[in-house]
């Protein structure tokens, strides 16, 4: 019986996570849920799995979530809100695993807390490493912790660093389904809409990340997250297009073998891996049967139709505040194209604007603590909020 | 430094083998050498290498090798013959590996007693499991040796299945190349001749092999040793047909993960990494680029195209002495082929008949002993031979 907190239980990841807990009774037991605005689904959660902490992100939320569990006939669980209720789920002495499954900066604190207690955190929020990989990096080593990663790339890795020694690794590479534009003709990229770059060929997803699938800035993210998980040098990382998302990852060794791990692009097996960790266990996943797949295509990406990439891979390289800066840009650009106040192609001139900025008044230096990240983080959406009109203005 | 005896030093493997720890000075030194008849070879990696014996198949050849190496100025390696000289070259006191490259079931009694003498085997020779594999398998457990295999599919999930333990394992899959037949039309099967049959697409190999490869013969062959390798059922293995041979094998855990072992079709690859394990070393093998291979492709193979694969599965199932009956006719089969007095049609054809001789007489009882293999074995070639008029005249 392992025993689990959830950070960002309604979410994709959250959801799809609690489905394989389901899945096998008698294995898991749910200590703490923390959810956003979605009360309803966090009250259906709560009746259901009977963690002994709700938490929301408002107070008026955990009210409505109070009166909507009011009328059920068991034990109510404590209910809490805002970043004090995600750190106590994050920290709930019962927890032996924490999932970090909540979008964006605000998992961040709640998770790097969950680190300082010794928990074994399954990774599946972005921010986490891309905003402070450092800082968190040195306290899951301080602390012992184990870090495995939830996002099927990572966790392909992850898998395929089994096959031997970290010191025996040439290069590893993630794959990059291409998104839905990955044919279209790159003159015609500036007019495609939030509904048509929601649009993802393989994965469902949040709409974060699918418009990030749709940049290829989300495979720049990955990068950077996996430099901290894996401990390798900028050129030991690579990116491949793979169409089909069958292969998620590979690990080249030195001697010339290459270690992949393959799947039908359903995340529960990802989370299962996490969960069930030393160990592997049943899924409901449908299995692969590569004949029937038929064919699996590669291709190197092109960095003139997906520039986010190549700015992904400086900041990368640059490393300091970059990455940071490069994160929390790419959020506000996202929001303002899903909103219709920016083009598509527009999202990589503000993230590069704003990285532009922050060099110029010599904002680039790498972030001490987690406070420190999450100021570096609000000052760059500041300015990328600040260089939108001129930017958004470029497509015209 | 690694001490290393290798039995077939001549054949294709024995040769990439002394390239390998060539490559590498100091790592490796060669304690014997076991060739068959090319004496030339033998006494020019006699004098590269310098082993402290040598053996060769004849005491001809062993006369002519002492004639080839007296004008050498350094002194010369002891010199042998025969069965005994292969099995003083595999149980060699300062060998710690032997690699048991010789073809055919010749270098089963050496590589037999190898394993008694407890030395780790690095496997290239498919008779020593197909012909006697709960033999071989039992003494290697009673002995503590570990047997590492040279076969790129073996060798693919010897690497795959360190990403899980062997009772997640829920099936593993071979691949193989379809060989140069895979597109020609079925009726004209009959009539290909073994310089077609020789073509391998891919891979340069010895004859056998290559004829094995054409039939898919060579693929069930492979699921025995598989078996006897990875202790597993024969509904547990599979067979994927991979034209571009660059995934070598997979392993499907029962999380719904694939793990696969892909690498440019290189034998060096999976020597180096017998003769380096339990780490790896670097290879001069040609690293895999897969967006310039771009396409990988699978399907299923055509049991109408491919008999041979089907009767080798029967075979699988069967057990008992039906897999070392398979072998043996086959053997029989593909030199008849190549010899050009048996259709390629009728190899498939002649192993089954043989196969049912043999269970019409009630020959078909489990070897208990490397003898007992080595007289089934005699028994199948006299009993093909027998048959092989009768499936001969069948094309016609």
């Amino acid at each position: 019986m392992k025993r689990i907190s959830i950070l960002g239980s309604t979410g994709s990841i959250g959801r799809q996570c609690l489905s394989v807990t389901d899945s096998l009774p008698g294995r898991f037991e749910i200590v703490a849920l923390a959810a956003g605005s979605n009360i309803a689904l966090a009250a259906e959660q709560a009746v259901r799995h009977r963690p002994k902490i709700v938490s929301v992100a408002t107070e008026a939320g955990a009210r409505k979530l109070c009166d909507m569990l009011s009328g059920s006939r068991r034990p109510a669980p404590e209910i809490l809100f805002g970043s004090e209720g995600i750190e106590r789920v994050a920290t709930h002495p019962d927890a032996e695993i924490v999932v970090s499954a909540a979008v964006g900066v605000v998992g961040l604190p709640a998770t790097y807390k969950a680190i300082e207690c010794g928990k074994q955190i399954a990774l599946a929020n972005k921010e986490v490493l891309v905003a402070a990989g450092e800082v968190v990096m040195a306290a899951a080593q301080r602390h012992g912790v184990s870090l495995l990663p939830v996002d099927s790339e990572h966790n392909a890795i992850h898998q395929c660093l089994r096959a031997g020694q970290n010191r025996e690794v040439k290069r590893l590479v993630l794959t990059a389904s291409g998104g839905p534009f990955r044919k279209t003709p790159i003159s015609k990229l500036g007019r495609v809409t939030p509904k048509q770059a929601l649009a993802h060929p393989n994965w469902k997803m949040g709409q974060r990340i699918t418009i990030d699938s749709a940049t290829l800035m989300n495979k720049g993210l990955e990068l950077i997250e996996a430099q901290h998980l894996f401990a390798l040098e900028p050129d030991q990382l690579d990116v491949v297009v793979h169409p089909q998302s069958i292969v998620h990852g590979l690990v080249e060794f030195r001697d010339g073998s290459v270690i992949a791990q393959l799947g039908s692009p359903d995340m529960r097996i990802p989370i299962s891996h996490c969960l069930a960790w030393p160990v592997r266990m049943a899924t409901p996943a449908p299995r692969l049967d590569l004949a029937r797949v038929g064919t699996l295509s590669f291709e190197e990406p092109d960095m003139t139709r997906f520039p986010a990439l190549a700015i992904a891979r400086r900041a990368l390289a640059a490393g300091g505040a970059a990455p940071t800066i490069l994160n929390a840009a790419n959020e506000v650009a996202v929001r303002e194209f899903v909103d219709r106040r920016l083009g598509f192609c527009e999202i990589a001139a503000l993230v590069e604007a704003t990285l532009e900025l922050s060099e110029r008044r010599g904002e680039m230096a790498e972030p001490q603590s987690v406070e420190e990240a999450l100021a570096i983080d609000h000052n760059a959406r500041r300015m990328a909020a600040e260089l939108l009109p001129e930017i958004a203005a470029m497509a015209s």
